[in-house]
């Protein structure tokens, strides 16, 4: 069991995240490719971290928007999310170069993840400009009941599939994120984000909110470098993980 | 000598030039990368119409000023040169793994090629991004008397060089262009466009402003789209390119 | 009946409209505020062809998105539809005073126009912001059948309206738009589009799409400035309105 | 002798400076215009935040330079300049409305400050664009040795001007800030610091960094927000400044 998080994040002479903390606890970093945070001085700097620290480097592509830092919706017809995904992973991809590294996977920031998960048509198109920029480069999406599904229309577009669930969040019945604005939606208590960490790693699933247990197979967890508390949670969910009976 | 073009300067709602028009008549298509113009849709329409004409695709990056066109000298250290043109190189290569293209050199734009002849710290740095970005990869810069020491440079960092020549612009004694702000610097007069690029074509350079002989070995010549009359000039070029002896 | 377009659009380098030829045809300049379209430069000098034709200076704001030219939904909260709004129209107000102008009146652009007319709270945040603007300042909003409601709603505010209709589009039942998306929603021929226009001025409303009479009382047509058929459709209108019984 | 401070820099998601912790310990407040930071939710909730604590207005306007933060010199005409000074300034003075407040002064920002301090045409352009927003708005520049030929230069063009020093800078003999690339340009002691604001306020003037008496009357000392000891700083200057002979 992986874990990723968001990174590379600053712009400009605005830093965000702790990247130089985080980045010795995780496997997989999703570096922001420009579109709702980084700047190409940022991503280098990220790069350099992340071959540093021999973390796997994903695409973090996005809607075009900065002020909004990804997260608002905005319509795009397939054609457009195909040309702002190749142009990105493209943008990242030559960054690599300098530091010997290739992007090893892609997961979607913010509004365009939330947007694909629920329009089959943006989904599509998602999954054809990976397969266009690279043969077996997988796509990371987060899982639910519906992963099956998924799973048969990345394979139709020739994409390998990377689930990701989370640690702090209370998913609802059909295996989605029970919304922020829902109380209990975060996990407050550190243990219970240990708990539902191991019981992704250890039993392929997690029990609902509502107490029923979903079968939710992940490859890796997202985790958050944002603050102290946050860092905790990484290094307590990898002793965990080290040692899963004790 | 082949004939290059900037193309693919639209942004968003707003349309440059005559790209659909000038495409046919040129081997080599300098498309702007998002930085100076074009957005990924733009670029994509721009390199499937270079694909459907068979014409050579160049990367023509820029500082990060769409208000100003890429015009304006913006203070950048050789490392953030460095991470601009490999973000640029890469966010176009990405978008050509769509047409089946690669990307065939790199002609900087605007202000950053103003200031790259200037100071050869910057030139070293977009050489070395060139370097980084793909091996043998060539860069276009313009020809002046000083092309010995530019490729003696290029080739230190194992980089091929493309010299440019222009047919429509007066050239000093330094081999350099005349500033467009002094009278005669760009020739109105169709037949002496003609007459300049036979003159590189054949004879291997020029006569300055003042009257002397300058020898400019170039790859190629830089032509414009954006109007009729530009159009007329091209197919004038092109037509005697192919009869220089008439 | 006051004619009104949409106006100073350009961006950088790049021209939009045919500002110097359809400025001396209208009454109500929308102009763009530097979020969809627009910068200081491009407003300066519209500004002026405004005062040199004694043409009504309207702010004309929009969604912060140069790239989709305002035309794509971006939610926005109540009060960041606010900030937006003052921040606009305090801009082109500061930019009114070298040409010893003022904003006369406020016409939301593309989708905050879209959006505001679908969504009651941010009608009301748009209505909200003209009032804090300044007291007296109409807002300009397209007249439907519902134009009492939005009257009662914009005076409970304190807000003037100004209601815009359109000589070149058909109108559905509901006394809104038909969609651009059906045939025949814009009228291709410039004889009924001054029809239209002299029923709009004359007889206080026009016929739907499917034949009934909708009672549609317009302060303002809205005409279009870029191209030459646009600009003899607003001649023709002129005329038209000047001897409505020929 | 009043504390004025850079405030209002953050950038949609992206946080900067401690504004809640320095709005209350400040005079002036140097407001960010949307340019090279600030969106119109920022400049909200810092306006707001000024009028809670009865602090003064200025504008802080800039080049629009977001991913430079305003620090780099992009080459403007004078007339550009007024396009941009009056965008920002009106945009501001647009935001204050809601807060029943008004801008109280212009205190330009990075590189327009640098270059506008070093180039009389483009100080011009920017004392023309403030004397036309508003009769009897004050402009601040830096107090130097040349602060007579300012004072003459700005009442010829009709604008009343504040002289800003630094209590945390070394000054050359010119009167000029000592390069940050130099050494001793920046007191890291904070009782020089006070010292050297105690001089400014009760003396008139400061010694130079080779030892010279340099006579700079300072209407306004500058003072920054970023970290806690900055804070401790501005604590410190105010008591000294409240017992001056203590």
């Amino acid at each position: 069991m992986k874990l990723n998080c968001d990174l590379g994040e600053s712009y400009g002479a605005w830093q965000m995240g702790q990247d130089e903390q985080v980045m010795p606890l995780i496997d997989m970093a999703n570096v922001a490719c420009g579109f709702h945070a980084a700047d190409p001085m940022v991503i280098r700097q990220t790069l350099a971290l992340a071959a540093r620290h021999g973390v796997e480097v994903g695409a973090h592509p996005s809607y075009h928007d900065l002020p909004g830092f990804g997260r608002r919706s905005i319509h795009h017809s397939p054609e457009e999310i195909e040309a702002l995904m190749l142009y990105q992973l493209g943008a990242l991809e030559g960054m690599c170069r300098r530091e010997g590294l290739h992007i090893s996977y892609v997961k979607p920031h913010g509004a365009l993840n939330n947007d694909m998960m629920r329009n089959p048509e943006l989904l599509k198109a998602v999954l054809r400009s990976v397969r266009c920029f690279r043969e077996g480069l997988p796509l990371m999406i987060p899982v639910t009941n519906r992963y099956r599904e998924h799973q048969a229309m990345a394979a139709e577009i020739g994409v390998p599939l990377l689930l990701e669930a989370f640690a702090d969040r209370a998913y609802d019945d059909e295996g989605q994120l029970v919304s922020r604005r829902q109380a209990g939606a975060v996990h407050e208590d550190p243990k219970l984000v240990v708990k539902q960490a191991l019981s992704f790693a250890r039993d392929g699933g997690v029990y609902s909110a509502t107490g029923n247990w979903l079968t939710l197979p992940a490859d890796s967890l997202c985790v958050h470098g944002d603050n102290d508390a946050a860092l905790d949670a990484i290094r307590a969910i990898r002793q965990a993980l080290a040692n899963p009976e004790s």
